[in-house]
């Protein structure tokens, strides 16, 4: 089959590799039919990572069951479903605890948790950026979605990530109804945890960024744009409520966040979240960051660290809650709310690629290119 | 009356000061009998805070109400009454969330919340290590105390603090019956998270310090003590929970963390829970932070930052509960429980000492001195 | 001033009594400009509860702060506020559990819990469906108002009482974003559930009701109308849930509740609940029952019982949830919904009079009277 | 292989029948080294249920891994394994939500949820009261026992039902620490509830029974016998709580209850219940309800139908939790807390007999012989 291989820092090329195959009986195999490009992908691809060369890309993945393992026993032949970028078993405690972004099964180093398809250090489980994904755990890591499938796929694909990451981040922070929420880093998942808090009954969502699309369509859901390259962003917050600060926030940056046009500072969204969030406010963080990072122009940041204020975080007693979502906790309900029509995840969508384009759209998606929010592929158009 | 003054760094004494007096129709007027001396008021005994010279320390109080304003109703004259450290008014938005460490009405500060007896930049309020004490909107902030009050009077002044302290950090940790959890110091906060977490039926608990004492007490009660004067305390916890990190953690030490024999550490602490938690735990911080600290001799101390392992918490996906404890969240149900027999925090104390020799207490609770754990002032004595 | 006084069943009438008074120093006197009158109101208007002659209606009250006493400390002359009809003395148990509902101090019945303004068994406090209220505790039950309160005065009088009350029934319900729910009654009540719903994000909201303006209020914000006067209600939501039942229901029409052209049948509703609520799903119950109810044409009605399927309940494994609601644990972030534009509960309002027409009103509204859905009285016009 | 068979009312037999086999690659085979009687076996066994002739009973079972399938991963021959007596597939909207005892897949009836070895209307799946036990989806269905499984072999056993049982009553009725509880029915169930709270730390715990037997366990763990042959029980309850009721309540008796020496009254004991716990208490009731009861001398519990005090539960604003207890939930944590020796649940244990003494064990147990609290039979024995 065809899919995308890494070759090494920002090389990436579609390749003929070997069919995934039935391993285990509670296998499933799939043919993908949609699968996108993920801001974690882009650390990955710019070399900021361990992730091996030749691996497969992609763990945002929807498409047709075609086969099944014997063990299988829910999912059928031709279930249009979308898979958690989460890899779990379903059996170990974690997983039983709805943890399943932290499997201890499918991770293979010990003292570890957690696995993906096609992410370093989640395991050596390949990507979906392909014509066809194997599953473990079938019945357990495929959501199967209602007949209207096809039709909303561009909503349904959202499942498998970004939605109920941006939702996870939304959750952490601890969000009421009628709180106010601030939003820093409107990509994907930013844009994602907006619309969440919007479901959620905020009162008020303002979403920090500055590039002028991610901002607009920020606008389009009822959220107030803030752009930190023409404001400081924690007064702006605190202007916005009476001084006292965003009763939640959400940090959806990650540890490449800088200044508009400076130098990576992997702390600064963090500290911007404590000054902008209330006394007793919650901040949940999403935005991915990592243990080391040779490739850090910071010194702390080298090593993982970040200079914390922590002193004021501690002060006014925030809480904060971190990590990746486990994308099964929410994707039953997301999946009933994209049904009913009460959540259209796709507004955000710009680019739809066949599979042989990914490398184009890896460039422009990396070089932030203007009116590139996200881009999903297409393996069988 | 007589009073603790704070004169300077290291330099309190007992002075003549007016009477404290009905201020407001919702006022009450207590006769202290017991005050402790809490090791949140070492920092600012050593200088190490903004605590103004002139004022009374204490805030861990309990006594009889010798008078009432005009506007209480359910406190009567000759309850005997536990102050929670926090004054709350009972009506604002934080008190009525049960939020009373952070109420917004006593606060004098625009853009603060929370308020204290006898405590730096929390208010004006005096301290009760004096023979009288004034508590407003008295119906709200005394916890009456039943007909034991007297015989277990050293339990029950733990209820106006540390030992609702010591259950917050639990609380926060996430802590569930069965799960291991490791707090880091042992001094009266650290062991009333040790004794709390037993009460709240941990499978395993640890307590890390090197004070022989303290190391004791914490044993006595069925805790696993780690000298971190001779052992790696991350290591240790590590191998006592094959490999994956304590369920939960607690900090229970503060920004003037160090190493047995070295220089304060600001984020010492924190750092060595990151590493002894497990992916997916829960850390509860209760030790004090400050947001700026110009004593410190720490280059990121003095902004009130900590060089934190940001990058390998997220990645474990933590969460952080942080501040001071909302003690009457809690204190009605601890105070059941020492009622009921089945909680006797009493058995940390180490000193009864009349007034007059609080200024030695503080002397000697500063250095730390072999046996001295916890030190209860008796200004009626 | 003039007030609406009880005079017995179906009989109340505008009448001059003496103003009320700032009692104690925590007491506030508003000047009533707008309250509403209450499904529940209508159980004593016909004598079914032993409501005393010669006492005032109204606990759904809205207005302007006219006098304070003088321990009053937040609330201001000229602020306009609205009052939860629960009265709370704000430092009980329950009181600072959030329960305000079950206030033990403003109960005058030992063993009993709980208090409101004008209601049968709640105290001996006057309603405010008259000029002026006293309001005890001012400071804690009293809600202020934003700059739009006279702009938007038809929304916020809904705080005081059905829209917290509908937010609660959905609250126990223990409702999930992406969840369908049934809600059986469709009076004001019952449309504030649905509304909450609906912001709380259910999928999918069914309204059981026979009236066809309440049925077609329903279907204003998006719920299912249906109509049990000619479908069975709890057939119609397992056919349109594949025969599981709704995820979660609610009950808002209480004791009185009969079949369309039938005798009372306390009972119905909820079993018709437990019918149509999944296994595993959660009832929230608001609607009014009484424990003795001699006026009950149904003889274990008579004693308060219910002849109740509970042999499906528990085998289903349903959560119940039961009682008046707790106004102040929700008055707050409502308010900032409807502040916010993202509620408008005045959409069910159908008559707004002067208070010398309430008898009228009162006449029309416990007739039924298509059209007639929600009265506001306005003293002050 | 050997099993105990049902012949009809009150007429069991240990009978050869065959061997269970693995029938899918996720299945398990089972040696059973410890299998107890349950109370819920009793209304089966005296034929008030519509259990088939034929089958076998048994569903708290505990033994060694003999045979695993082929898509089996975790589990391996020779573990040592405690079998929740709930089936659950671990993939279905319940499973996945922690709800396995409402298991959608494993239960074939359509519109229904739940599934149990040797249960009535809970499958065709046979019970453990044999010799081997074949295990459904073994990795998610066998709960792996440490390397003291042998030595606490009576204590682990307890994990397959009445122990999470008698804890899920406690979580249901919202048990906080320093709380009072009452628990109706001191049998194995109510008493591993007061174990529960105990653990738990509640601060008073009452047990209603009138059995000395029972009564006399109770108090070993330090509750409050209450001897209803003897005593009003609700009124003991008030009397001890100063006439305000629990905080909490549980039933633990089921449909059969009845007066010390009187006929069943299946609601007996939840009205006795909602008077005896207080305003805004919580209820959790495990003891077994059925939808239809053809053998009750009662006309409504004919139709599964009790005489509810629902207008005094509802007055009290109390809560209710409903039905079979959900294992997986909580035998990790209990399984935690066996191993570190902090619950000893084999306490209540009187007979150990071997499979061939079954029948006689039946016997006695039905006749609630005196001093026959709790019987393990012992197949291997």
């Amino acid at each position: 089959m065809k899919a995308l291989i890494y070759n090494g820092p920002r090389d990436v090329s579609v390749t003929e590799v070997p069919d995934p195959k039935i391993e285990r009986p509670t296998d499933v195999l799939v043919k993908i039919t949609s699968t996108n490009i993920c801001g974690s992908d882009l650390h990955m691809y710019e070399g900021r990572t361990d992730f091996e060369s030749g691996r497969i890309f992609g763990h945002e993945n929807l498409g047709e069951v075609v086969e099944i393992g014997n063990g299988v026993d829910k999912i059928k032949v031709g279930d249009m479903v979308a898979m958690p970028f989460n890899i779990g078993c379903g059996h170990c405690h974690n997983c039983e605890s709805s943890l399943t972004n932290y499997c201890f099964t499918m991770q293979p180093n010990e003292g570890m948790a957690g696995a993906a398809y096609g992410f370093a250090d989640m395991g050596p489980y390949d990507g979906g950026q392909a014509e066809y994904l194997r599953v473990p755990y079938g019945d357990f890591n495929c959501l199967r979605l209602p007949e209207d499938a096809r039709e909303k796929e561009n909503d349904y694909v959202m499942l498998s990530d970004i939605f109920p990451t941006g939702w996870h981040a939304v959750e952490m922070s601890g969000l009421q109804p009628g709180d106010s929420i601030v939003i820093y880093g409107g990509g994907p998942v930013g844009l994602m945890a907006a619309l969440s808090a919007s479901l959620k009954s905020a009162a008020t969502i303002m979403v920090v960024d500055r590039h002028p699309d991610r901002l607009r369509l920020a606008e389009e859901i009822g959220a107030i744009a803030i752009d930190d390259s023409k404001d400081d962003p924690a007064k702006e917050v605190l202007d916005r409520t009476d001084g006292l600060g965003a009763d939640r926030g959400c940090e959806c940056v990650g540890y490449q966040a800088h200044e508009p046009d400076g130098e990576e500072q992997p702390g600064i969204t963090m500290n911007r979240l404590v000054q902008s969030v209330k006394f007793t406010g919650g901040i949940g963080s999403v935005g991915v960051f990592i243990p080391q990072d040779t490739g850090s122009p910071d010194e702390l940041g080298k090593q993982g660290q970040i200079a914390f204020d922590y002193g004021l975080h501690w002060f006014k007693g925030q809480s904060l809650g971190n990590g990746q979502a486990p994308v099964k906790r929410y994707n039953r309900q997301l999946r009933a709310l994209i049904h009913a029509g009460k959540a259209k995840p796709s507004w955000i969508v710009s680019h739809e690629l066949p599979l042989a384009q990914a490398p184009d759209g890896y460039k422009r998606f990396d070089a932030r290119e203007d009116g590139c929010t996200k881009i999903i592929l297409k393996p069988g158009a």
